[in-house]
């Protein structure tokens, strides 16, 4: 495939799924044009330090330096730091790696010193060598929090402490309605030639971003240049999960089931072949759909559905 | 040499030269009627971290897992995230290991809860199984701060980043006089049958000690019963610059300099036998002299040593 037209792009991410879409990008376009607005309800203050494991997911791909075999965390990473906090009877189920803790203390003391979580993770990325502009989706912690059956608790609780095996009753993004858009979201949204949804969760990787005020707005408004790639592969997440929590919540667990959560706000939705027969039903909810290879193993076929985005 | 009787010590230390004579004591004796006392004025903060290093040699070293080569740090340990910590413009001169990271994070989030850094020590040592109780001299911030040609400067950048370099022109532990001695210090050196003042430097890690209110007059009170180990050898430190810096301040770098210091609180002064001629200098400044192999080069030297201090 040919290289992409010029153009400038703004891409909502959450971590994993995001990212891989996201280096296919980062390398079929001019980076410097690509601009990252990241779900921070993952955020979490574990030992006092401040932790935003999608904006470092995201950093540390495009840096290539991610672990490749996890999609987090540092390629080639130790956890001595982890095993000997655990001597101090703290809990240890949230992975920090020794390199990885280097990021976690930087952005800790910058916003200790009164920089923004914006300009803790320009720092970071620009440390890094990041082309790409990557901003959180707010400065304000909106953490998301998961009801269960026995109770509310932090997402990461939910999905590395419980392993995601409680079964969820509701979703919340705590003071979602207080927060703002960190400085440039909504004119990286109005902007852009281009604004893509990666194929993260929309429950907790989307739908955090999509709930900070005057966001939804803002796409609605650019809904004709808006591509969503959706998660959901012949009804299974490609990545976590979101088949599980879609399951649970009664929305089901299809492609059009995505199309529903983001109909209003997106222009073209983007399904993989093996559920070519939900493009009608996309397309009744006002949606054109474009029928791409959504399945990314390799570095090629990262690149290909980039340039593919890219083309439409 | 046979077991000593059945006492209890409260010892006055720094960090490396007083862990080693700390070590013999912990095994000469029943550690639970050992108190340690430490200077707190090496303490810094970095990276936003609360930093204690003597604290944490005393306590490492007792715990078996000190680095026996430097006498600071843990054993094996690996600098992984100090590596990558430099990748953010960070100054990385202060040795910051994987594993002893832990410890500094434990302490930050305790102080950051408002615990003291009193009931942090003791939390730290009791999770590292340490049975002696190890005191901070004061749970106030006391920095030593160098004043040299060039400013002033705190004590762990003279020492280590700019490796004892600078000239000295005077030593202040800022805002000591507004300081109080940590719980139980006071009570430590006034209940305890022997107060032992290590071979610590005796300007920068006994001096910060004596300078807290109330420390010295307490110790005055028990001249008795307080024997002092001569840090200075053959006119050379055990260990540090105390020399260098007692030639500096025109104190001169003898035993009978440190005695000077000491000899309005100390009742014995402990010199090694190369500095036997010294003695009657010693005795007219109003103190008995002990000669006694003060070099601990060996596990056996520092037993040695500690019971024949405790045979005193």
């Amino acid at each position: 495939m040919s290289p992409a037209k010029k153009q400038t792009v703004t891409a909502l991410a959450g971590g994993v799924g995001a990212s891989k879409l996201l280096l296919g990008l980062y390398h079929a376009m001019d980076p410097g044009d690509l601009t990252i607005i990241v779900n921070t309800g993952d955020d979490i203050t574990m030992h006092g330090l401040k932790i935003s494991p999608d904006l470092d997911i995201v950093t540390y791909t495009l840096a290539g330096i991610v672990n490749p075999t996890t999609g987090w965390g540092i390629r080639g990473e130790t956890f001595h730091f982890l095993k000997r906090l655990g001597t101090y009877g703290r809990e240890i189920w949230f992975n920090l790696g020794d390199r990885d803790l280097a990021t976690h203390i930087h952005r800790t003391d910058l916003l200790a010193h009164g920089k923004t979580l914006s300009q803790a993770a320009d720092h970071i990325r620009t440390s890094l060598g990041v082309k790409s502009r990557i901003l959180p989706m707010s400065d304000q912690p909106v953490p998301t929090i998961i009801e269960t059956a026995d109770g509310k608790i932090h997402f990461q609780e939910y999905l590395i402490k419980h392993r995601t095996e409680p079964g969820i009753k509701a979703i919340h993004f705590h003071n979602v309605k207080h927060s703002h858009p960190a400085p440039g979201v909504l004119e990286a949204i109005c902007d852009a030639d281009k604004v893509i949804i990666c194929p993260s969760n929309p429950l907790i990787s989307i739908g955090p971003i999509l709930a900070v005020p005057r966001v939804r707005e803002q796409l609605r408004a650019r809904k004709e240049s808006v591509v969503a790639v959706c998660p959901i592969v012949g009804g299974k997440s490609l990545k976590g999960p979101s088949d599980k929590m879609m399951m649970q919540l009664g929305i089901g667990s299809s492609a059009s089931a995505v199309a529903k959560l983001y109909a209003d706000f997106t222009g073209t939705f983007v399904i993989d072949r093996r559920d070519a027969k939900q493009s009608s039903a996309i397309e009744a909810l006002g949606m054109k759909v474009a029928i791409l290879p959504t399945v990314m193993r390799t570095r090629n076929d990262k690149r290909k559905l980039a340039l593919a985005l890219l083309a439409l």
